[in-house]
């Protein structure tokens, strides 16, 4: 029997969520902080993450079709805004983009997605199904993974560039507006599920929804370790580094 | 057999069924703009056209949730901007409530949808499934009808102001931003199924698509004539003016 939580016990069962789920404490992320990563598994994982990062925008406008509250869509559409810029060059994807040519790999194989993983793809595809066909709630809650984020950021930008010579902090220029961005987004989102989620199964469907979305990003990483560092396995068509 | 058109001649060709089946044709706009109306069938009016106003954001995110290019996301977002302001009170939507609340319609039942025809939400609802299921160029193509707004807000606006003496030019606040905004979007459109339907086959869709969404607007249009003008046969639960 689930009793009803108050909202700051749900906020805190969220964040035990995110302290025992996030993908910085997979084994991968450990590996790229501590610089024990090749350029060739930095480029595979630019490359596999570029994916995620261009189904944002699509699948935050999937949550914003659904929404029929004008001043939830002004805010919600400020995420869409900020991954696809003002203008040609400029927002986060384009930033995800220098990322990765920046590590060496061709602007057209990144955009092109080639080589991308197939688990990658999967993991992505069902994280914007998820948000075209789960409740409101669900959907916004999905998104909470941003809470724990700026950690994340915070311990990649550190170790990459004080481990990795041919990282330069041009190439990391994605991560410093995400510093602001997240939280802002991450603490509409938190607010919103402790005011909407009214009832011991909504609060449970959130904390679903927040695993689930953890799942996505964690299992993208585990197909970058399996393919790229142990046991190295490379499915078809994966994208192959150079070098060792 | 079917050849191939030159882009010129699409464009003639769907400027054709706009002259044909775009819905200032239809009688009730005609009794409209000749100041035939009684206030309750404008009020009628209003209510039903917010339904269609209050889901083109929800369509037009729908149409970005499908769009993997940022450089056309951009594009097409400003749709979503102009109809959901920049601020509370600001945009298309306000507007058009502000249009029927200076009808006398309490906000609440706009807002409420209180009333809206079954007909109407069916049409718009069609509508926006198509934008969701449709090939992308057909989606684009059914914006369209914007091609001949300006011609039927030209006459609306006159036959309002001048036949109407309940009606004041704030009232039609609406009108004004969508003689520029309309052509604006309309020529992006235009030029993107001129570029993008390559095949007899693609040319015809986009026309299929344009004779859809006439068929919406012109079926909208049907619903009200029959309900609150001749014969006037309100269905179950269907808005009821006062007065006359």
């Amino acid at each position: 029997m689930t009793r009803l939580l108050s909202p700051e016990e749900l906020e805190q069962s969220l964040r035990a969520i995110g302290a025992e789920r996030y993908h910085n404490r997979h084994a991968f992320h450990r590996l790229m902080v501590d610089g024990a990563l090749t350029k060739g598994q930095l480029q595979a994982w630019a490359l596999n993450r570029y994916y995620y990062q261009s189904r944002i925008p699509m699948k935050d406008a999937t949550i914003l079709a659904r929404m029929d509250d004008p001043a939830l869509r002004r805010i919600w559409r400020q995420r869409i805004i900020d991954h696809d810029g003002d203008a040609e060059g400029q927002g986060g994807i384009e930033k995800w983009i220098a990322l990765a040519t920046g590590l060496g790999i061709p602007r057209a194989d990144v955009t092109g997605l080639k080589g991308v993983l197939p688990a990658t793809r999967f993991a992505v595809d069902a994280y914007v199904r998820f948000c075209a066909e789960r409740p409101m709630l669900e959907a916004i809650a999905s998104s909470l993974t941003e809470l724990f984020s700026p950690t994340a950021i915070g311990e990649r930008v550190k170790g990459l560039l004080s481990s990795y010579d041919f990282v330069s902090p041009e190439t990391l220029s994605y991560f410093e507006p995400r510093l602001t961005q997240a939280p802002r987004d991450a603490d509409f989102a938190l607010d919103y599920v402790k005011e909407h989620a009214k009832t011991p199964e909504d609060q449970r469907a959130v904390q679903e929804a927040l695993v689930f979305k953890c799942h996505v990003l964690w299992s993208m990483l585990d197909a970058l370790h399996f393919a790229y560092v142990e046991p190295g396995l490379r499915p078809p068509d994966a994208f192959v580094p150079e070098g060792p």
